[in-house]
């Protein structure tokens, strides 16, 4: 066990410090500074410290944690790796939601116009979808034409004119993060909550945001199934959010059953639609309603949350939200005409209906498994380079408390690629639980963090 | 935190195996089995596990630990991923022994010949220097013409025809310990017990030996400093020889202060030829002996250890051990006559005497600092590509314990370097404590594990 000669020569300065000496530091628990923080972010962002130092790191940071100041200095270190944003000069504050994904979850489409036509700026850095989740980008590409790699130029005009803008990571955007996250894949250190949060609060503060408002799913359908292991993460991200000066809040709800009813890229659009024409299921508007509201009073647009949600739902009323939609979609190169015809949206070949064997009520919904069948469908990627198709998909017909009567419908698929088409169907049929008693419901939104 | 959705796929056949999986399952602190210890290892050995898992997955056994099952199970993967020499046609067993590393230690320059004396063999894979302490195979380069690079082949003529053979690590010898050696140098991860184990039994496994003898160094100048620490790596190493079929014996022994008196190659040799004609300083006397015994014992040539103690002592005594030595010597490239005539071995131009500033008796001394001032001289390496001047060194006059009075000789600097002179005497004024109360006695072998 040698101690590595070396080890003397580690100073504070960035100019003499070794990353291994503060791979060793937090090997032991210990603590890192605000310069050494710094000194491995750079070096992941400019290349100077290999990857399986970075690694090894990360695999430290997973085993032994990270405190709420390095989490926020890594988090800081992460976002100034990149471009930050600077919306500045709007007239309003800028805000947006992050989602720790779900399936069906289709609500940014939603809340960013909602929050746009109520006055504040909303410029959205989405991702694809990742396992058995959807992605924003993936959704919205299902609007034929719709670009989702704007440049800085492109994305800040699109702001500037529609209150709204949807982007995927750039390079300019911590490039730090980007490294780091590929390698986290392929290691297991994807799991560690402080790695979690600077890798999320870092591509969001890019934005040159105010107020951010999270959306912790925890249940079958969500990364994380347990709702402690939700609260803590939720009030790592508030807490961080804090530090680095925004105003934030975390609200832990509900993925034991899919948001609303449709999942797939196209499917979900449509179900996004039906939300801001005042139609959309109940569940997936309710969450709609209060994300918006937290992001119109955070962004000091309400002075009230209560006063929030009425201004939320006046904005689906008056058909505000959707004009904002609709020119959002035409500037990002959509066809805007889909927002009051939803026929051209793109539309699967095949649709095959599943059917209730038994009579009683839907007691559990295996979620992650019904997000998983409709990945194999062509929803998602299995594979980075897998093509998605945008029509492929599940509408989900019953729900965990709803009464259901053998040969009624469950759900149904919607399907291009019929080779695929049977093992998707073997894995919904065993997602639903049917029993005699009806289940206790559980409120969408179960805990509401840093209010 | 995504489940990754690939995990589905990981099962007990290596060709369905996936690193990322054996990393959690790692980091989750579980136990690796036989087939998934073997991939990770195969992958290290032939390249198809890149660095970045491969540090990932060190660093998770470096903070979760392994199993004394699971590092018999890392040795035996990490022995296969190389040739085993078979020795099994000669016919004494094969024995060795391996030290932890410390100052001043050159013991294998005389149990090996002591040993093959008594009429056993010894193939002795020895290293370099690293970090403060010394290697075997600098120490036989300071013989003029000695070559520790040979072939298998010529190691094998060499043990056939004198009973012992010094070389070094071969590229078909553990090349999976090789690349995880160089990672594990860079991650912080060359601490873990199980790690240590692995590699030091891997390399010395694969001399295809019968029995081994370990020197668990403790003290100032050991890389484990406390008794605790060495116990626990001793009791480690002990049975994982035992889980592969081997018997062994760990001595835990004193590195407070410098084995012997001389540090630094040529001085270091020399001391080794003292000790062989029956001369040498009694610590050193007494722990090569003992050593030596165990060997002898453990290879079956004595009933006892204290019989085995005779036999080594008688091996010195008659000259049988030198004429070995000088058969060795010869038949590896270097110059014999260097055992009766030292002056045959390099020296230094200059020598600088280091006194005693007042009297009384030394108490401590910083033994790693007295071999890191024989390293700046040039008797060891501060990077790797550093060349070694095998005159310069350090001899020390006077040990823990010894009274002394003042303006008498401590130690005696040997040097060809002047401009680190200054440097290497500034680090010995320290090194030496000298109080008016005489210390305890500690004694030179503290504990015995596995006998």
């Amino acid at each position: 066990m040698p101690p590595d000669p070396r080890l003397l020569m580690a100073g504070s300065s960035p100019a003499l410090m070794r990353a291994v000496d503060l791979i060793r530091k937090k090997r032991d628990g210990g603590e890192l500074t605000r310069d050494e923080i710094a000194f491995l972010v750079d070096g992941a962002a400019r290349g100077t410290v290999p990857d399986y130092q970075l690694s090894a790191w990360l695999m430290a940071v997973t085993c032994r944690g990270m405190s709420r100041a390095e989490t926020a200095l890594l988090t800081e270190a992460m976002l100034g790796s990149g471009e930050v944003m600077d919306f500045s000069a709007l007239g309003a504050a800028k805000v947006d939601k992050h989602s720790t994904g779900g399936v069906g979850d289709k609500t940014s489409l939603v809340v960013a116009p909602v929050v746009a036509a109520a006055g504040l700026y909303v410029p959205m850095i989405s991702g694809r979808g990742l396992g058995h989740t959807g992605g924003t980008l993936d959704k919205l590409e299902a609007i034929r034409g719709f670009r989702v790699d704007l440049s800085l130029a492109e994305f800040r005009a699109a702001l500037e004119a529609c209150g709204c803008a949807f982007g995927g990571q750039t390079p300019e955007i911590a490039p730090a993060d980007k490294r780091l996250y590929a390698l986290r894949d392929v290691t297991a250190t994807v799991e560690s909550p402080a790695l979690i949060c600077a890798s999320i609060m870092s591509k969001k503060l890019a934005e040159g945001i105010d107020a951010l408002v999270f959306d912790v799913k925890v249940g079958d359908g969500a990364f994380m199934k347990s709702e402690g292991e939700g609260v803590a993460l939720a009030e790592l991200l508030v807490d961080t959010a804090k530090r680095v000066g925004k105003r934030a809040v975390a609200l832990i709800t509900d993925m034991d059953k899919p948001l609303g009813r449709k999942i797939g890229n196209a499917l979900e659009v449509e179900e996004a639609l039906e939300v801001l024409r005042g139609r959309g299921p109940d569940d997936l508007c309710a969450l709609c309603v209060v994300l918006a509201a937290w992001m119109i009073f955070l962004g000091g647009r309400s002075a009230s949350v209560e006063e929030g949600k009425r201004l939320a739902e006046e904005m689906i009323a008056s058909g505000r939200a959707r004009d904002t939609f609709r020119r959002v979609i035409k500037q990002q190169g959509g066809d805007e005409r889909v927002v009051d015809d939803l026929t051209r949206l793109p539309r699967a070949r095949g649709t095959e209906i599943m059917r209730a064997r038994n009579s009683g009520f839907v007691t559990r919904m295996a979620c992650e498994r019904i997000g998983r069948a409709s990945v194999v469908l062509g929803g998602g990627r299995e594979k980075k380079e897998d093509a998605i198709d945008p029509a492929a998909g599940v509408v989900v017909e019953k729900k965990i408390g709803d009464a259901v009567r053998a040969g009624e419908p469950l759900c149904a698929v919607h399907y291009n690629a019929e080779e695929r088409l049977g093992e998707a169907l073997q894995m919904l049929e065993t997602s639903f639980v049917i029993a005699a008693e009806a289940p206790q419901r559980t409120p969408l939104i179960r805990r509401i963090v840093g209010a």
